[in-house]
């Protein structure tokens, strides 16, 4: 291993004495293109998710021969190959001190890796949950089920370590090794959010079913996965009823450790442009309206939830008014979160800042997971909206349906514009320090030469119409006149002028520190509010089940279907979002 | 209109007097960020295509109270929309002349374009079909389905006009209107793709349960949608017939021309990098043994292709031996193709030449587009594969499905490996004349100046390198010598280089004419395999649904839908990689 490691990193020493044979051998390994290595790695993560896809398929429509050990077996191999990839690479970093370590400064940002630290947590509690419900009744049980919490414990603790400290690498040797790992083990992680997501919709959906079964229909089938023995241990109803509270996090860590490998893939080979590390920071001032307002939004979420979860279901009349009160509630929050957008929109386009082209993978990663997540719900709005319109008899809760399926598509329309483009906005350059004293500087030293003062006035125009760039054309109109009259004009000029920028600084940053006041406290509320809307979905109050429209339109089935697939997606956006919010309200 | 497109394309006159309200509004047309005006319009495309895609699958389910009127309602709606907006954009572009037009030359190339017009010729004769179609039950068929096809005309005709003349343009100005407009006629396409494709995916299901019916299964429910009234004419039979031979055709049209709409959307606003424009020539010498076995292989196909319709449902023992002649048949000629792909990817590997970095919008989509159509195919073949692993009771012919699914996996990910390098190889500059005359002018003119004569050197010595990787540390090593000695060296070396060079240049050259050769008869043989293998499944012959035990496995329904979803990507597959490979032979 060591040696192949030098030859790829040293120049090839006298090739030509080398035989034909190995200098197309070491021309197969060395000079293999970068983009042919990419799809090489790429198909290959393709082939393995859609087996694992399938197997998962096959169990979720009890495929003939098809077992819970056969899709388990599966999901363990890819993590323990994963896991000997991340050793080795671990190892070989810290033994080989690569060359060139460079460091992709948007990839991995602090906050990010707490989140996923904190998901991790909860998930390793998940895990031994799902040990101790094993031990209890390990008697009907097959061994499997007890393998794969212990491994993927094992795979978790490994990956966060990974994660936290090599997340911000750009892998510049050893590149087609490398990407097969990531590669790997970024559809790993897909495959057991994949998993995570078909366990929790089964449980959700057969929750449904019971409460219809409560409700007076008959012909239902429930699909049960209940051992078949008595639990060894008095602990075990606890154990399977925490594990379903405990999968929305376990979900979100995950996608998020999926996405923060793809970064780390597409980074392999990449040039970065060594721009000033941009360090965000968080700071709580001045953000006491949004933040009391998400909070508002936050504390009433919860009540909702819990009122909805204990009325849907009893009686029709309560499970109606359930879902009237959550369609209000709904439709305030969504109604306020649109405004906030509106008005944050509006004052990107006052500021008229320039957009950062540089394509970073981390930052078109997260816009396009922005839209694509939020197609998810934006299909389920879509249904309930043509539900409505094709239905024959409408109740009366229904028709609140219709505001907010539409709110619900417009309100992330909004939000991914404000968020995307405060994510691409290029970071300000303070003007206040240093460029001030060079405008004094330079009106000192103007009686002395005439050219470089005339270069520093210049200068200081430039950053004016920068600034300014609507003022500029006639009070700072010097920039367009011809060189001579300049020349003629400057001393008087530039030593009146560099007062009047001053002044014009001080009102600017007053101004700009109102606007991004307002900003922050946009981000602020949307933060929460996301999170809010997050909440419940992910913890079982689903009104696209219980609003039984949809289902009369498009067929039980069908319908279930829908929203089965589209769900994951539109949970995900909410926690995505969120995350984008809160750099969003950093870097503001 | 025109006083629009005119603020758009000249600067400001004195934004300072105007109103504030007024500098706002001129600040929200004209500022608005590329990269929002894209997010704005991206999310429209996927709402209009989300919904549509509900339409369908409300329409395909049978939901209560959709009916065939209200799609066809929708997608009429859409076409016009699209109908205006390209007329706008071809008004607008001759009488506006716009600023600069400049042309991306990757995009919309010469036989991409004749294709499509084939397409759609076939696509028109499709559309007077179904007009005759529907003047036959004129009675009993509602007037979306005669009004349909006639917009269908009319849109397939401008919207070849529009892609022939305009494919290639990078529009600078207007940017937010041109990229609703895009993005619109590109989902509106894919809805017409996907419309199509579902029309053909009902009638080969219902051709497959009919051959079960007649096999003895009996409680299959067909999906029936022949009118209630008799035809007026003799020939509706012929016409109702007629549109299935031509549907592929029509699907092929439709994700065609949303790619070339695709890829102008995407150069809206970029800033085009003025290399030479290359001309792809199509010579046909040289190429006869690809083509011989590309044609063996494709006569072969339609033989069998005839053969598997006629004998597939006929018997239980004729449907079996059509099947193992099919799947015989298959594997040979897959494994033909993976020979020759390795081969090319070998040869690649033995030239080391470098690959393109420019990221163009046409060459990466096309090479998203290979690797996210095979996913269909693979998606099928890992059903295949999981379903002969898992099934209790194998038919004979059912273990030919196994190498033949390991073999589809194989061909294509290594035949996409061999189109993605190619496609992203730099263009040759061929060294021949201008070079080889610099180096003898460099050696005449070193008896009378030394530095330019250097520099010359120099310059053809990086030039070897470039050619001869290898051969250069040894044998003109002068490159690595000291400055000095080169200098004292220089006046023989460079007289004495220059034959040699030239010799090196002639062996050079006939080495990679034999190379050229062989990989230009690899694409040709590639490229009729790709059309052979593109005829069988869009004309009938799916194995998929006829092989039996995956229905077994996992179920008629479940496997069905697989199949529905994954094949329309499989058959496009095989067509842009047919495409794609066109242009390897030509650029080869």
């Amino acid at each position: 291993m060591a040696d192949e490691h030098k030859l790829e990193t040293l120049p090839l020493p006298d090739p030509p004495q080398k035989s034909p044979e190995k200098k197309l051998h070491l021309n197969l390994i060395h000079n293999y293109p970068q983009k042919n290595a990419e799809i090489l790695s790429s198909q290959y993560g393709f082939n393995i998710f859609l087996a694992g896809l399938l197997l998962m398929f096959a169990w979720a429509i009890h495929a003939v021969g098809i077992t819970d050990r056969d899709l388990l077996s599966y999901l363990i191999t890819l993590m323990l190959i994963q896991l000997v990839w991340m050793l080795w690479y671990i190892f070989g970093s810290y033994t080989q001190r690569r060359s060139i370590i460079e460091k992709d400064t948007d990839a991995g940002a602090r906050w990010l890796r707490c989140g996923i630290t904190l998901f991790a947590v909860i998930t390793l509690i998940l895990d031994s949950f799902k040990i101790g419900y094993y031990i209890g009744y390990s008697e009907c049980l097959s061994i499997t089920e007890g393998i794969f919490p212990v491994t993927h414990t094992i795979h978790t603790l490994l990956q966060v370590y990974f994660l936290w400290f090599h997340s911000k690498d750009v892998i510049q040797s050893f590149k087609t090794l490398e990407r097969f790992g990531l590669i790997h083990a970024v559809f790993t992680n897909l495959l057991l959010w994949a998993n995570g997501v078909l366990s929790e919709s089964k449980h959700q959906l057969n929750e449904h079913k019971e409460r219809l079964i409560t409700l007076g229909f008959s012909n239902i089938t429930m699909d049960d996965h209940t051992p078949e023995c008595n639990c060894t241990s008095n602990v075990c109803s606890i154990f399977s009823q925490g594990i379903y509270y405990l999968y929305p996090f376990t979900i979100e860590y995950h996608i998020l450790a999926s996405t923060m490998l793809y970064v780390l893939w597409k980074n392999i080979g990449r040039t970065v442009k060594h721009h000033q590390q941009q360090k965000i920071h968080f700071k709580f001032h001045g953000i006491t309206a949004g933040t009391i307002m998400g909070l508002i939004v936050l504390t009433t979420t919860i009540a909702v939830l819990v009122v909805y979860l204990i009325q849907i279901g009893r009686s029709k009349s309560k499970s109606e008014s359930a879902l009237t009160m959550f369609y209000v509630f709904a439709i305030t929050v969504l109604t306020l979160m649109c405004t906030a957008g509106i008005i944050g929109l509006f004052i990107y386009r006052l500021e008229n800042k320039s957009l950062d082209d540089s394509e970073s993978p981390a930052k078109k990663l997260d816009s396009d997971l922005l839209v694509g997540s939020a197609c998810g719900s934006w299909l389920i709005s879509w249904g309930s909206i043509l539900a409505i319109i094709c239905a024959e008899t409408h109740p009366d809760y229904a028709w609140y349906n219709l505001p907010y399926s539409i709110l619900v598509i417009i309100e992330k329309y909004i939000q991914n514009l404000f968020i995307i483009e405060c994510i691409h906005r290029k970071e300000e350059e303070p003007m206040d320090g240093r460029t001030i004293e060079r405008i004094f500087s330079m009106s000192n030293r103007s009686t002395l030469s005439l050219t470089p003062s005339y270069e520093v006035f210049n200068e200081s125009v430039t950053i004016c119409n920068k600034e300014f760039p609507y003022m500029s054309n006639s009070e700072l109109s010097l920039g367009d006149a011809s060189a001579e009259d300049k020349k003629n004009q400057e001393n008087n000029n530039s030593i009146r002028l560099a007062p009047s920028i001053i002044a014009m600084q001080a009102t600017r940053s007053a101004k700009l520190n109102k606007k991004r006041r307002i900003l922050k406290n946009i981000a602020a509320f949307l933060f929460l509010c996301n999170i809010s809307l997050w909440i419940p979905p992910a913890f079982g109050c689903r009104p696209q089940y219980d609003n039984g429209l949809e289902e009369i339109v498009f067929g039980f089935e069908p319908w279930i279907t829908v929203v089965n697939l589209a769900m994951p997606f539109s949970i995900f956006y909410r926690m995505h979002s969120a995350s984008s919010l809160f750099e969003v309200y950093c870097k503001t």
